[in-house]
């Protein structure tokens, strides 16, 4: 595995890749790897000949008062689970590389990201889809692979891909669960041990709902009634949302039908928490 | 030549061209061609081996109540001119092949774009870059040539070649003008023959602008009064900036120094008129 930091020498190593006629498998992350980032790994290594795996902290993604200085990290760690896990590039380049003094071009999807996590993080989107933009430029991948943990922005970056013509497929893979269904994310971290048992219960109302739909259930009201109802009493939770949407444009439904989206964002304790699941409705 | 209108079909014949290592050049244009399209595709012939020509009429970037449905077109000479310049593949893709249905992805560019044409054009040039971030991602052009004319135009898509990290070189070549001075547009065509003649005086002005600075002149308010005195008593003309900007970041200067660049706006009868010019300023 070779660590890269600069963008120039990225995209070589990627040209002389392409020009041998190799097949890119990009890994955009944030770092701070869990079995979901590595599961997204091995993905890479079955669709791709070079596997690309890239680490940055995007600022731009944060909001103002958001968790960017204390996201967790840990490159050295990262390094051993990317290179054990058959990663051939670790791209990790500074802010300063990414984000040089003069940057002033954003790449923005409307609707998509008006919804969901966009409604309560605003700008959030705006930078994940000019961070990912730049990591396709320079990385130029044949695939991308995304988890479906955010489903919502696995859904905007395929809406940017096709709108901008980039030329390359995204695959969007099962969410990583901790034994005890508590979906992975590094923000797990911040839960003290009380507030990681509470955790527990967003996916497990996610699975009651998902039984609820399947005993006949249409009205999305009740669905996330019923989800609203499992979490509040919770002494550190506060939802953020939980939605019953379309899973394709992500509006909201009334009545279930078609491929079903339920997601939720909750606060517990200083971690911002999401999870989703997703149901295939019969008419 | 070659004419496409296909999206997939432009892609493969880029893919095959630099594979067998041919430089692709690409000049960007809303069709009906004067002389200085034809000198941009003259330059595309000069660097690079495989000459694309783009003819789009792009109504992302006109805004509510300018000429996107008057915009003059006239492909069959078009096509003809393109041949006999040098183009080996002409770009026209439908509007529903370049933006179908549920298109909502957008590249803009801060800063820039908020002065000179972009204060009276409100929209028009995150306009211009997606539908040129679009082609460069279709036609995946080593060069992309444009025209000094839109030199705001130019720098905003030098900015997010930059920003976005495009791997492509952008060439901006020197305004084409008329006999008597007036830059080349396809727009000169809505003037009638008394605002035609009045039109000269734009860039008579701008060369009488550029006399007073070579005589020593260093303030920018009496540089632009100057060009205003000489366009204003024009019965048919209507002055929507006239501008001196520093060449790089088109901040306003108040005191001429460094690469400055002198640009207007005119309304003369239907047309708006655009036209500009680079004087380098000693200390």
């Amino acid at each position: 595995m070779i660590t890269i930091g600069r963008i120039a020498q990225m995209r070589e190593v990627s040209k002389r890749a392409r020009e041998e006629g190799k097949l890119i498998a990009l890994v955009p992350t944030m770092g701070f790897f869990h079995e979901g980032h590595l599961s997204l790994i091995r993905k890479a290594n079955e669709v791709g000949d070079l596997v690309v795996v890239s680490s940055f902290v995007n600022p731009s993604q944060f909001g103002p008062g958001e968790d960017y200085e204390n996201y967790p990290r840990d490159p050295e760690r990262d390094r051993r689970l990317a290179q054990e896990n058959g990663t051939d590039i670790l791209f990790s380049p500074s802010v300063e590389e990414m984000y040089p003094q003069g940057h002033s071009t954003w790449v923005e999807v409307e609707g998509l990201t008006e919804v969901l996590c966009g409604k309560s993080r605003p700008g959030h989107f705006r930078g994940v889809t000019t961070v990912v933009a730049k990591l396709f430029l320079i990385v130029q991948p044949h695939y991308a692979i995304f988890g479906q943990k955010d489903y919502q922005q696995a859904q905007v970056i395929k809406r940017m891909v096709e709108d901008l013509n980039f030329d390359l497929k995204i695959l969007v893979e099962p969410i990583v669960r901790e034994p005890d269904g508590l979906a992975m994310s590094s923000r797990n971290l911040y839960l003290t041990p009380a507030q990681r048992r509470e955790a527990t219960i967003l996916y497990r109302s996610l699975l009651r709902a998902k039984e609820l739909v399947e005993g006949g259930e249409r009205d999305a009201e009740r669905v996330s009634a019923l989800i609203k109802g499992m979490i509040a009493p919770l002494p550190s939770a506060k939802i953020d949302y939980v939605s019953v949407v379309d899973g394709e444009n992500l509006r909201p439904l009334s009545k279930l039908t078609g491929k079903v989206l339920i997601a939720l964002a909750v606060k517990i304790g200083r971690a911002r928490l999401i999870d989703n699941i997703l149901i295939s409705v019969d008419e």
